[in-house]
């Protein structure tokens, strides 16, 4: 395969995302790709934001991933910065490629950069596969994940 | 017991914060009641940040408890906005008193306040107490939380 890219995303990359987050067995049922303007609202917020950090990975000029690093500083752990990662996706047509594994190492390298002490994110209980993964990368399968949905 | 506030953290709540933070089984190993620059220097960077909400919890004008609670607009779902909590301490006097309800019912409403979708938070694995109560207020235990440390 082609040399990867890592960038910023843009609104012109919005379609290839949304179309990656819906192309999901959780996603299907929350995404509208046919109705683009609240993601382009969303992106707007973001890439305004410093501790934000939207980015897609690229093979020959097309969008195959992407994923959300987000810096929170705080207080505990010394006034420790951490980092979150959400919103991993791998194109179909990528997965098995290790393009996963440069996404989450690009992530965790920035957060250092970014003087992070701590990277965490959070998987779905039914993504067992996701889980294996993580683990592979180094993650500690440590914490109990809880969402109130306020829908 | 006397009425309770919440509001904004300053610097010279950081003494009766991180006296919290370090009492607590998993906190005394990882905190520095004697030595406040650094968490001085954090929550700097916390009060200019506008999707940032440390706050202080106080019984006649003592602090007895705190929480972070940090707004992270996405693209997922729709470009939903969710919260996360972080951070959330009660004072030893305090425990039982109901005031840990109170803090988070504070974040959650604040996080509605903010249009967010989703109000997420982790707890370690051994925090078996901690569970239980999430539950009770309605969240879900739905996610692995994984960390990598990068110290």
């Amino acid at each position: 395969m082609g040399d990867l890219a890592i960038r910023p995303a843009t609104a012109a990359d919005l379609p290839a995302i949304v179309a990656m987050l819906a192309d999901d067995p959780l996603g299907a049922r929350r995404e509208s790709p046919d109705d683009l303007a609240p993601y382009e609202r969303a992106l707007a917020r973001l890439v305004d934001d410093p501790n934000q950090h939207v980015v897609v990975a690229l093979r020959e000029e097309r969008v195959v991933g992407t994923l959300q690093l987000t810096v929170i500083p705080g207080l505990s752990r010394r006034g420790a910065t951490r980092s979150i990662i959400e919103g991993v996706r791998i194109h179909a047509d990528e997965r098995g490629s290790g393009l996963g594994t440069q996404l989450i190492e690009w992530a965790v390298d920035e957060s250092r950069r970014q003087d992070c002490q701590l990277v965490q994110l959070t998987s779905d209980a039914t993504r067992v596969d996701a889980h294996r993964f993580y683990e592979r990368l180094g993650f500690e399968a440590s914490h109990v994940g809880f969402k109130l949905s306020l829908g």
